[in-house]
């Protein structure tokens, strides 16, 4: 294979890498309004720990324990986001 | 569906994704041999331009277009890291 076909594959990848982190952020909107109507916080340490040890576990490499880490702190930041925002435009049109 | 039934469905989309953003680092690993024989540089960004086009242009939300930029910029950065230490490891092996 040459870099073009690698890159063909790169772009595969990405249209459903794509989806999976969007269909993510379905789950974290609704998990949002969920934790909003029995005033749970946004920020829940123990269930990110228990979400590193689960990719921890999931990572078979090549990428190392770090790596992969790195990837998802920014995920999980992106999705506290998306849960803060929803809850906030939630509350100003209640 | 309760928080629970949430979670369970995110830790079934990590499964997925921890799987195809390692299937992603196959192929900059792989791309990473190929620019290494032809004296290419890790860093293209024309390249990673065509990829924020292309992932904009697949995103239809909830996430905004800078958010899952944000997700892609933690992304490439490792994908680059990668890249550099296969590289690299290669080099001092010969």
């Amino acid at each position: 294979m040459d870099i073009e076909d690698w890159r063909k594959k790169i772009d595969e990848l990405d249209t459903q890498l794509v989806k999976l982190i969007n269909d993510r952020a379905i789950c974290a909107v609704e998990i949002g309004k969920l934790k909003q109507n029995s005033a749970m916080p946004v920020y829940e340490p123990d269930r990110e720990r228990i979400i590193f040890d689960n990719i921890a576990r999931l990572n078979h490499g090549p990428l190392s324990q770090i790596q992969l880490r790195q990837v998802y702190e920014r995920l999980i930041d992106v999705m506290r986001q998306v849960q803060s925002v929803d809850t906030e435009s939630d509350r100003n049109s209640s």
